[in-house]
């Protein structure tokens, strides 16, 4: 008999699934439309569905499967218990209990982005590590902490929440969240561009990006990549208070390595370069060689660390 | 035949002794002076005389001690390895192997700030609580993690150093480890006092304070509860950056409980009512319910955890 592993990246538009085996190699990965309707009541029964079909194409049995690791775009408590998650309309859900009941195979469920750093864990660019924080800057900033080779929830499910440490001091725009001065505002790439529009209206500096009507994110790490002085000093912004928050978590926590993910990552080496830099001005001497590197397994890393979690491996 | 346990909290002026049984009780405790003569080389031998001399006294053979939990002021890596101990005038040394060799008994050293929340878990007012954060609020500002019961000593020695979460954005000055803008130089007594100072010299706020020649932290922390505007006002400086870092914690461990410690939370509610009110304006509204008590072990916080660390209850 096989055994396999299902790794669940529930997200508020798609929902992907990866066919694991213990070893970590991915057999097959797919996605489904999230359906929302109806405070997301349909979105168990589709997964149960796709993942069923799934099987039966395989010609895999239900007994090969040892598990099923779900991640959901919210905080989720240590037994599994999801008390709101505003993408996908669930409020106080029994999300273990309830796809246990429609497929009949062992669920745990996690917050995806403390699932995406135990994917790089068991199969990325921190394998081998047991301490380590990564980062995700996209359109907003999360993170997710691993502590002696074990995921940090927190007591309420709100660890990892790095996006909303207190740390842009001269925030004068309410965050999200409704505090004002969260690392995601100034770093996430939603905050690249607003610092670009503003250096733009208020500043005299020659840029490659007046050209452009519509600025994306991705045009700006471009240009800050062949050295235009806006897109720079906007992304130096964002690496200044991304690296001064990390001096702080290795103030408390003093992992062995960071890993950068998400879109404004991408950007690749020039993001780890500026944000060691303000890194080093802001750590304390004994933890200036905490490695900093890239999470290489992207947009899979939400499946990989649900198979891991599953698996019981840690 | 009876089972101890010895915790010892060797600081920079005294060394303490504890003997406690596996239940947490303590039998005798004493102290020695810490010689740092000749960087420190006489310091582990006193400790065996003293300790051997003890168990004399008290006709209990050295069969009878489980094993010896030392706390040391500086950090320590996870093999028990003191790479430098500025107060103690330690370098590179292997503390364990060392005094396994002068007394024929399990060793195993850990910082002494990591130690006092150890406990404070066991026998102090985090008992029953297994994620936990404590501040100590003295000279300096020093700091302790609990994660699932364990505690955190990162991967340079560095965890829990609090004190030097990079937070204090109107910092001017240098701290002690050369950064600027370290939570200490806000929050510790030596800060409060620097700030009272400030205040007395360049505003005309009314105080009790300007009676005084030489003011101490305990004379401001007293004026505080009367209400002094001066010392009010910089108490609450103090607990604003305080609560700030400790919403940045949460953000990223979401621990159960905050203990405060040291001399500055001898004043006792009046600093958890202003840290309590500062950490509500900066965490995240998941998290507004975390529980923030003083710590109740005082000075003997650390041998009680060196005790606990030794006999591997955790």
């Amino acid at each position: 008999m096989k055994h396999y592993l299902i790794g669940i990246d529930l997200g508020g538009t798609s929902c992907k699934f990866g066919l694991f085996d213990r070893l970590g190699r991915l057999h097959d990965k797919w996605n489904i439309p999230t359906n929302r309707e109806e405070n997301g009541r349909f979105i168990l029964g589709d997964i149960s569905d796709s993942l069923m079909n799934k099987l039966k194409e395989k010609e895999i049995s239900l007994i090969e499967i040892d598990g099923i690791g779900l991640g959901v775009p919210g905080p989720v408590t240590g037994d599994c218990f999801v008390s709101l998650c505003a993408n996908l309309g669930w409020r106080n859900k029994q999300v273990k209990e309830e796809l246990e009941a429609l497929i009949e195979c062992p669920v745990k469920v996690a917050n995806d982005a403390n699932l995406a750093a135990l994917g790089e864990m068991w199969q990325g660019s921190a394998s081998g590590y047991q301490d380590l924080v990564m980062i995700t800057l996209g359109t907003g900033v999360g993170g997710s902490v691993i502590v002696k080779g074990q995921m940090i929830s927190g007591s309420f499910g709100a660890a990892g929440e790095i996006g909303h440490m207190s740390i842009v001091s001269d925030e004068t725009k309410t965050c999200g969240c409704g505090k004002r001065g969260c690392l995601e505002q100034a770093a996430s790439a939603t905050g690249i561009m607003k610092e670009v529009k503003r250096l733009l209206e208020q500043e005299d500096i020659p840029s490659l990006l007046r050209n452009y009507d519509k600025i994306t994110a991705k045009q700006i790490l471009d240009a800050a990549k062949k050295g235009d002085g806006v897109a720079m000093q906007a992304l130096e912004r964002a690496c200044r208070y991304l690296g001064t928050a990390m001096a702080c978590i290795t103030a408390i926590l003093d992992p062995q390595i960071y890993l950068l993910g998400g879109g404004v990552a991408l950007a690749g080496q020039i993001v780890i370069d500026l944000v060691k830099k303000h890194y080093d001005t802001k750590v304390m001497n004994t933890s200036k060689t905490t490695e900093i590197k890239l999470a290489t397994l992207g947009n899979d890393a939400g499946i990989y660390g649900a198979a891991y979690f599953i698996a019981n491996l840690s």
